[in-house]
């Protein structure tokens, strides 16, 4: 996006935030603000959840979407860390692509990974937003400052998050989450 | 799902299968309650049926969500077996990702396989369900003690088939049996 | 299907091809009694239409349901022919795969490949039933005895078959075709 | 399309557009008669904005339908060009698939690249209809005498466009403007 100006950046990203920001609460706006961390689920997240097996050959897809929002919400100042318990040479290959350089995968305990990656970085939980789509993320999702899932994430998830995006992992559903962080932060007095 | 506690487990089961167990018979719950074997075709139902071919070379593509259903039946004592007349690389490696031992693939005669593998296990055919969703598997549904299919299967196994998933074959219709498996056993007096 | 008596495999086409036979005129069901060729296109038909490159790499999806729809109907005595214009190994590997020795790719003229084939095999194009999705199919479809289509087929095809699928392209559309061919067959007075 | 004579194809095309056209003011028809260029962006638009990543190689999926169509409006005498931000081997297959030699990968600045291949072919940006879906496109959307996108761009990219596909990105939307500008470019007074 380096053809836009900071301008139409933003008010890109307010028409791409505008139904999910109406469904969240003044505090949960705040709350939003003040995102330091956007930590991310691979599969089911961003991807939709298939593995695409040849033999031992595993592919997996990525939305050209999501990749722009994680862009652009970096640039703006947040970091931002993807948490996988499946280790993934697509997922290295896809982090690398977009310079994201908090990649941990293969560890099943996900919210000691996400509280060990907060200490590294200096900051406070409560202001990262993780988003997951299954039970394995619920850990993760409890220790976060805000609680962010997909579409067609397990009920118990759904139940369990306070945000949830239109779209279905995959398929920009992060991409979703990315336009709210730069809207919020914007609008807000964040860092 | 190691992080999780036995009681999280369930109670994220419990949300998962809420909808599909208000469709149960208490008579089928029961049933359900003393199953000690899972029978699992392959294209269709742990895929959504699309073969992808590269010249000879042949993917398929498995859902995350389902591999963490199986994962959670089998630590809860109930064996797993995959049924599936096409042999392909894809599924050995799919099957050995999940820890499942009882593979059979290339018998035409799916129902002559489970009546075989309840022999070696020693389990009643009672105590199976199988999932299948075409005409392929009707000898299998027939001699389960549980006939059960996808949301999306061939309208002669949906006419057959006693309980079927709301989602489709290959996106999550597996996890759907895995979590009702999970709570029945769980509230009921199985083994 | 070889666990299955051919009163079982009739009956599961019959539930099988209810909704579309419903659709189908008396003298519609009577044409598709005496079809003795299949004619089938590939992308859009047999596949949703996806080419999916790696370089130069080509890989299509086919449909396991569609196969087991094609064997079945050979089964039956009717000759399954593949038309595509566009040569391809992922369409030469599942021809041989379903046993479809008359395979033709590469000539951009359906409607002759397919007149041509008519008379190698000496069966009256009143004979044939050619499924095709796009433009390109025109010729095939105006020289068949019934012109199919699938769901999704370009306007312009959907406007001039009389038949088209309730499934979509690569999703079960042929199986839908085959399931009512073995249907009409059997209670016509066909060959 | 060589068996289909020319009435053939103008009557395919006014059905695919059928539904397009009547969404179309008289005035954007008119300009729509004049396009000498047909812009198109990849990701999102010439595919539906997944990548498959195997490692670090990298597939998309293109739609056999777009790419008759394309075809069909060179035919016509309309140049086509692809521009992308992201390079990609795939990309370069499918163009020359289809015979397509304005290929522009790698620059971010899509208005510029744009206006550099309008100089380049001494046609006037007024006469150019660009597709994109995201908000990478705004530039060269801006700067294109048409400005159309598909049905799931992103609503930065919905709002500011003038007309969009029914169709979604991958799935035939290309088609659907290659139909309109067939069917226009005949209605006209067009060059």
């Amino acid at each position: 996006m380096p053809a836009l100006s900071k301008h139409d950046t933003l008010a890109a990203a307010t028409l791409g935030a505008a139904a999910a920001l109406a469904r969240c609460s003044p505090e949960l706006v705040q709350r939003l603000a003040h995102i330091r961390l956007l930590s991310l689920d691979v599969d089911g997240v961003l991807t939709d959840g298939q593995l695409y097996l040849s033999g031992d050959n595993e592919s997996k897809a990525f939305d050209v979407r999501d990749g722009l929002g994680i862009i652009a919400v970096r640039r703006a100042g947040i970091e931002v860390a993807i948490i996988s318990a499946r280790p993934s040479a697509a997922t290295t290959a896809r982090a690398r692509d977009l310079g994201i350089s908090h990649l941990r995968q293969g560890d099943d305990d996900k919210g000691a990974v996400l509280l060990g990656l907060c200490q590294q970085l200096d900051i406070d939980p409560s202001h990262v937003v993780h988003m997951g789509d299954d039970v394995a993320d619920l850990p993760a999702l409890r220790c976060a400052g805000v609680a962010a899932t997909v579409a067609d994430a397990h009920p118990a998830v759904l139940d369990m998050a306070e945000w949830h995006s239109n779209k279905k992992g995959g398929h920009g559903a992060v991409r979703e989450l990315c336009d709210l962080l730069l809207v919020t932060r914007s609008a807000g007095d964040g860092p």
